[in-house]
């Protein structure tokens, strides 16, 4: 099976900041993110021949209409993708494999929450709707929570290595004028916060924030004549993984890990032909929704051997000028998570990465970048690596 | 652009039966009925490759594991498609662009829906989790009642016209050993039952049924090597277009078709080269939510020329022996409608009766049939075209 290895090409990227956006709708935010992307693709919205949106939370977003109806593009196909914390990079995917099979000639994928104003809403029943009745009663720091006292245990790691992660992704997203929390901390202010499930504190933890996010796709032959025409990205390869909704539930779950994160990686690294991702790869926005997903993310991405992580951040592999710089953006936790949206966001933020025109920290002449998204508790993961053309 | 003509084949097709499914949760009606499919298609569960999923309400399905889970196929890509009514036919139409584009070389579309029995989630429930904050409230009866009227002040068309559907697809649904409703009824039980929204009875109104409808997808290569190896069917044409999210509370909305329909047909026609559907189309399975949806679906599918609908179910030309039988199946008014199964019933219909082993009422040596998924209050539609080979 070919996959969708080179041809498939990025036109365009945009995104609104992730924040608290009091002021705006949903239908705001994914106009602002699409008609950034359009500019930047060099092409209008009337332009755009399908649609795959990505939303997770049912009274943001419900069917096709979500994004039709904010872009007032009618009478083309749109699709509402739902895949937990990855509905955003499954929607690229999708649009991906349309332009692929040659359906369509520019699609647009994307992914928008608007999560911290739902009038009566609110913010207890985005966690009441967050669990459906099938699924145990655990709230996501909890869970999360039981993977960090189980590295603690095995692997002798401490709050200190937590707390790293939050310094560097807050120094990181302090230089981003779209994240969500423009401000460095120290490793006291990691340290001293108010805990939400032990041992996460406040800043091991990501926020809730809204958002949107957009990509341009199309085929390389396309983005030749576009305004990346020099510049555009290809998509080296995708990955997509799916375990139990509820891993951290099954006895025979380590909490060591994501399967998952694992699966996808090694799906998207044999189809972009990847042997030792540790070097191979420039950078990679990976989903921190804690502290510890992102160190446990480093060895399932196979950036470091399996009990390595801490080491990792430790020694600053993963910081901004590192060998292999994670969450140059920012990430999760100091970037912002409205949850539909990040998988565009991180595709995005890799696309001009590899084009020298971060908005943030640039990394040095990437290569190849991987964005990757784990959805549920560790249920889904998606893995993206594009490259330059 | 190609489009997917002739490049996707349906290798085998499977649905439980549609109805109160008390006894059966919704994983036991997924497995049901991909086990089907896969004995249809003769390959081993573990033959998928990837999966996408139709499901519409948020507590019978989230995220890819609603199927993963359900046939415990782990570490593979499995995606939820949302898009209203049409989930089921927007899953379907996602698997084939993923083979098209040579991704994959076997893959399954399903969709499965289980909603009369949620326990404390209920069915007050389920109609308040229907309607999101971000649409007016009005239930689904309602606003298709608004239809009826509009035509029977335009048209002259009247309450025994919508009876004739009913009874239409009730002697159809009858005969078929999933329906939902199997027995026949008269103009009399139609005209006479209580009254939901003027002027739609309860045999205007398709039922609340569970169930669940799965498609094994391949190349007509591999489809060659399986079981269907001499009768596989292929994909001529899919279209999908989506308007505003509530077109009925449009102040433009004419109440009298459905230009979602009209959209994704005319996609469908171009796409497959059909010119001429009322006498090109053998069959074909509607979206007959209400009596009055099927009559104007007649009208928006070139069917008929505008303002004929009525003539056309009086004439009987939609009747199972009609020169264009449509609901063959008894429709989602007597097989029954679990929302995210539908689409994917529908492929199985249309596939079965073009290999002349339909499991009700067998059309005459029919050559090309349509399958049509309206969403929301006319908000999205979905158009299938298949052949044979």
């Amino acid at each position: 099976m070919p996959g969708i290895k080179d041809r498939v090409a990025v036109a365009g990227v945009g995104a609104t900041r992730f924040t608290e956006h009091y002021e705006k709708d949903q239908e705001d935010l994914l106009v602002e993110a699409v008609e950034e992307a359009c500019t930047d693709a060099g092409i209008e919205r009337k332009d755009i021949q399908a649609i795959w949106c990505g939303v997770y939370y049912r009274f943001t977003g419900l069917s096709g209409t979500t994004a039709a109806d904010a872009l007032r593009l009618y009478g083309i196909p749109s699709t509402r993708v739902e895949n937990y914390c990855a509905s955003g990079m499954d929607a690229f995917r999708n649009a991906c494999f349309a332009v692929a099979a040659g359906v369509y000639d520019i699609v647009l994928a994307c992914g928008v929450e608007k999560i911290t104003d739902q009038g009566s809403h609110g913010l207890p029943n985005v966690l009441r709707d967050s669990i459906p009745p099938f699924m145990p009663p655990a709230s996501a720091p909890a869970l999360f929570a039981m993977a960090a006292t189980r590295t603690f245990a095995e692997r002798g790691w401490t709050r200190e290595d937590l707390a790293r992660v939050a310094v560097k992704n807050h120094a990181n997203g302090a230089k981003h004028p779209k994240a969500h929390f423009r401000r460095e901390i120290t490793m006291e202010t990691a340290l001293e916060a108010p805990m939400i499930a032990w041992p996460l504190g406040r800043f091991d933890s990501c926020a809730v924030s809204d958002g949107a996010a957009a990509v341009i796709i199309t085929t390389p032959e396309i983005a030749k004549k576009m305004n990346h025409k020099d510049d555009y990205v290809v998509v080296k390869a995708n990955g997509l993984a799916v375990t139990t909704a509820s891993p951290m539930h099954n006895p025979g779950f380590d909490y060591l890990g994501f399967p998952a994160t694992r699966m996808a990686a090694k799906q998207a690294y044999d189809e972009a032909g990847i042997t030792d991702p540790a070097r191979q790869i420039s950078l990679a926005e990976v989903h921190d929704c804690f502290t510890i997903t992102e160190i446990l993310n480093y060895e399932d991405l196979g950036f470091c051997e399996p009990g390595e992580g801490a080491a990792f951040i430790r020694e600053g592999r993963s910081a901004a000028d590192g060998n292999l710089p994670v969450n140059p953006s920012g990430g999760l936790k100091s970037f912002g998570h409205p949850i539909g949206a990040t998988g565009c966001r991180m595709i995005g933020e890799i696309t001009r990465q590899l084009q020298g025109r971060a908005e943030g920290v640039q990394v040095k002449d990437p290569e190849l970048g991987l964005a990757h998204n784990l959805g549920g508790p560790g249920a889904v993961c998606s893995v993206t690596i594009l490259g330059r053309n």
